[in-house]
Order: structure tokens, then sequence, then C-alpha cells
């Protein structure tokens, strides 16, 4: 069932015992609209416990709170109200099989957040769900700890690759203003969300030797071998070194994962890439997109770039 | 003579003829900024020219009213005020032989800007000037049109390091608000500041190759011999790549720019780095400081990584 915020709000302040989950994998957003809704309950006096089925990335474990994020254990935990956030309740592992007579109240800015069992909050303008927490701390006229606003700020940092996706908003802008005024430092949430393992940073390092870009300057790629792909934890982020040369319109990387499998992901700013995802049986959005292709590394590249040329056609 | 904002809205409104500057190397504020009040003066009925005296950057062609922006010419521009942005008077280059008979108005953040031969409005608790426009213009109650936001976002946006540094205010994030609710598109102006020439991004790619973390883990550094220097444009931002790194307190980058001339730069998180480089004829802050070592590149490394370790003490 669809509630307003106001409601959303009541429900928190007549619960007793609250188990706050949000999705597996989580993201700065997750974790921080969880640890602020969490500090916020606990200075209402309310038990008030954080599950997530999944580890915690080091990177946040600056946020106040961080280290009360549990596993969920399979018992009950008593909760009357499960607090399901910036997710739906099928991606939050086995958090639900803890409060298993609990009402559900499901907070997200995510469209996929579908209206279920419980009650469900749900505004697809806002950057992040931590946003959403804020507003509704706003309407409950709370006082904004340090430990209630560095892990909103973080959420909203996170989700809006610090105030500079197309997802910003005044609203948004106005949120971080509070939120500093709160005492927290964009500085050290910064510093520490940007911090990357020196194995990463050696991974970046060889995947960018790959560097390649067409000669009509529009498609930019990165190559990464398997033998270089067995090195690497992670790619995440990688994509954006050729996403910023001028001129660029489509960002591909290629990965070999195994003898002719190539994963192939692509970001464009304006060409339909899911036109050629789709193609191979990927899928996506008109900027963002990728499919897996059953080729080795060079003729994987061939064929994306051949079938890009395709879709963009001449140069202009 | 120091005078209030107020009076600084006065003496802009009473002028006939307004002839702007900043400084040479224009940065995105310096442009922003210029810009930004340019729109507004020129939407209140005054004749108003823009003089920079060196290469816009083509990454602000974007910005409404960049392609106005007029190198100095050396005749008079029958100029009765010129308006000094983001500058003392000393580093306009040869835009003051323009106005040779104006009053000078230096509005600036830089506490290096001096009380001199004008009227100065120096605010160091504002992040860029453009948000010391940005202030003046709600003060004149402007109608801020997106030929004005658009510049003066972009000043603000990066001289804070896109809202992530330290200078970052709940005021400058009011004021980001109050520019996109204007119409400016976080997205658009963030892509254009990052877009990077594909030579610069290979360069980073060749000095990316050269990192080196100490054993501690508290120090990484780049090493750029003087071939790799001499196909670099610039080495902005190289820095950043090794501060990331985790753990690391102090970053460095030695370019070899000469036969035994290396330059080196040290970024910390705490360390004080200016105690090294002052050692060594440099300067600087604590936390950003460098020096020029008559040394060939493998020597400086390790002079340099020497006098860190004792700066730095034993691992904690």
């Amino acid at each position: 069932m669809r509630i307003s915020l106001e409601e959303a709000g009541r429900r928190l302040l007549q619960a007793h015992k609250i188990l706050i989950t949000a999705h597996v994998h989580p993201d700065g957003d997750a974790i921080g609209a969880s640890l602020g809704l969490m500090h916020y309950l606990r200075g209402q006096g309310k038990e008030t416990c954080l599950f997530i089925d999944d580890d915690i990335p080091e990177t946040f474990s600056l946020l106040p709170g961080a280290a009360a994020i549990q596993r969920p254990d399979g018992r009950d935990s008593g909760a009357d109200l499960l607090v399901v956030l910036d997710s739906g309740i099928d991606r939050i592992g086995t958090v639900q099989a803890c409060a298993p007579e609990a009402a559900v109240l499901n907070i997200d800015h995510h469209v996929s957040s579908e209206d279920g069992a419980g009650y469900l909050y749900l505004d697809a303008a806002r950057a992040a769900t931590a946003e959403i927490i804020y507003e509704l701390l706003v309407l409950l006229h709370a006082d904004f700890t340090l430990a209630i606003a560095m892990p909103l700020y973080t959420g909203i940092a996170t989700d809006t690759g610090f105030f500079r996706y197309s997802n910003t908003t005044p609203y948004t802008m106005r949120a971080g203003a509070a939120l500093i005024a709160a005492g927290v430092q964009p500085n050290i949430i910064s510093e520490a969300m940007e911090a990357k393992p020196y194995a990463l940073v050696k991974g970046m390092a060889a995947a960018m030797q790959t560097i390649e870009v067409t000669p009509d300057g529009r498609v930019a790629g990165l190559f990464l071998d398997q033998e270089l792909v067995a090195t690497l934890d992670s790619t995440e982020g990688f994509i954006d070194f050729v996403r910023v040369i001028e001129g660029v319109d489509v960002a591909v990387l290629i990965k070999c994962i195994g003898e002719n499998i190539c994963r192939v992901s692509m970001r464009s700013k304006g060409t339909d890439v899911s036109a050629v995802a789709m193609r191979y049986g990927g899928g996506g959005h008109v900027r963002a997109a990728g499919c897996t292709l059953p080729l080795p590394l060079a003729e994987a590249r061939r064929t994306i770039l051949s079938a890009l040329a395709e879709v963009m056609g001449e140069p202009v």
C-alpha cells in the first residue's frame, strides 16, 4: 500500500522495536540512509537494529555506527516493524526471516520498488534514499546530530557522484547545505569515498595501457585480456578514463572473462548503445548498456567497434 | 579602500562603461565570475566588455558569452570602471592600459588581494569569487537567467572540486541550489569540465606506470623521466592517482624537467610536507608543497623519500 511520508513517519514513531535493512551489495546510499535513520530512531528511544545480509565495504567504516551493522543470524529479532531502505523486499537476502511478525515499511527512490506486502513510500524524483530520509527527518523536526548527518550526506553524495549527476536537484543541494551546517566535512567524506586499494590503482594503470580511440575520435575503449582481468578484483570506474576523452561519444570496456567469453560495457553521450547491446543478446539504456560475446578479445573488439560504426553512421 | 558588498553594487550600477577582467591563466572561477557579472550588467543596460590577457581554455566554450571574451588590444576602451575579479591588479597582464581613466573595483576571495589603488571587496570565507558575485546579485535582486547562472555555477563548482573540498560551506551549497533552480544542469557542466584531450589521457596512462608505494604504505609517488615529461603538456591532477591510494599520507610527483633538474610536488593528509620542501629551498603549506632539486631523477627520488621518512618518523 502506498503511503505518504507523514504516514511513514507515524508508523516509525508508533513502532516499539525496529529492524532496518537495505539491499545486498550495499552502496553508500543503502548504508547511509540506514545509519542515518538508525541514529534518529535510537535518539527517539526506539530499540533499533540494522541488519544487512552482506559485507560492509571498509570505505564506510568512518560513518558513526558502521560497526553496529549486523549480518542476519536467522533468529527472530522480535521487531514489530521492518524498514526496508533503498531496495525492494526481494533484495534484502535473509533479513526478513529475522522479523517474521513485523509489518514492512519500504522507503525507496528506485521505481523498481513495488507496492508489495507492506507499506511503501517511493519518490523517484529524489536523488537518493538518504535524501528521502533527510526529508522525513525534517518533517519530524529532528535534531540533525553529526551521527545522523554524516551517513545521510554520504548517501546523497555517493548516489549523485558528489552533486555532479543529472539527478542532482536544488533540493539535493539544500539537503547537502543543511547536513554540512550540521557538521559534515565534505572533504573528509569525499577523501574516504575516493580511497582505493593499491592493487586497484595498479590494475587501473595496467588497464589504461590498452586505451584506444577510433580514427574519427568518437569511440574510445579499454580492452582487457584474461590475464589482466584475473589480477583485478573490480573494474568499477575504469570506463570513466576513456569516457572523459574530448570528443568521445561512446566509451567501451571489453573484458575477457574466460576462454572466448567477453563482457562488453558501453556508455554514451548520445548514441543509443542499447541498440548494439541488444543485437548481441544484451540490454540496457540508451546511454548505458552491455552484452556478453562468445568470442576472443580481438574479435569481440572488432565486432563491437564495427557495430558501433554502423549505428553511429558517418562522422559529421 | 575596503568597501562593503552593497557599496560594490552601487559602484557597478553608477558606472557607464565597464571593463571586466580577471587573472592570466584563467580558471573556471576567473572566467565564470567574469561572465556571470558581464551578463548581469548587460541586462542592466550597461555597456560592458570582458578582457582577459590570455588564451581561454576550450573547456569553457560551453559557457554563454565565452566567445565575447577579448584579449586586450592596448587601446583605451573608454571604460570608467575597471572590475578586477578573482585576482589582484598585478595579475591581469596588460588590461589596465585599456582603461587608463577608470576607477578600479577589485572583488576577490583570495587573501592575497591587497587594498591597493582602488576599491576592494574581499571575502576569504567564500569558496569562489563566483560565489561572491552570486551573493552580490542576490543583494541586487537580480533575475538569474541561465546566461548568468551557468558561469557562476561553473566558477563555484571548479573552485570547490564539485563541492568536495573543505572550502565548501552551507552557503556554497545553497548558491548551487539556486543556480540549478535557474536552469543549470550539473551533469552538463561536470562532463565539460572533466573532458581531457586524448594526448593528456595517454600521458596519464604512461605516468601511472611509474607508481610506487613505500613498503610502509604511507608514501606513494609518480616519477616521470625527461622523455615522458617532454610528451606532456600538463601534469595537472596526476598526483591524485596516488593521493587516493588507501593508507597513503604523502603523495609525491617528481618530474625531470631538464638534465639534473627535478621538480617535486608533494600533497599530504597530515605530515608537514613544507618542512621537506623548505629543506631544499622550496616552500608551500603543511599539506601542499614543492621544491626543485638539481639532481637526476633516481637521486631526486631517493632524496625526497628519505627526507620524508625522516620527517614522518617510524610507522605507527
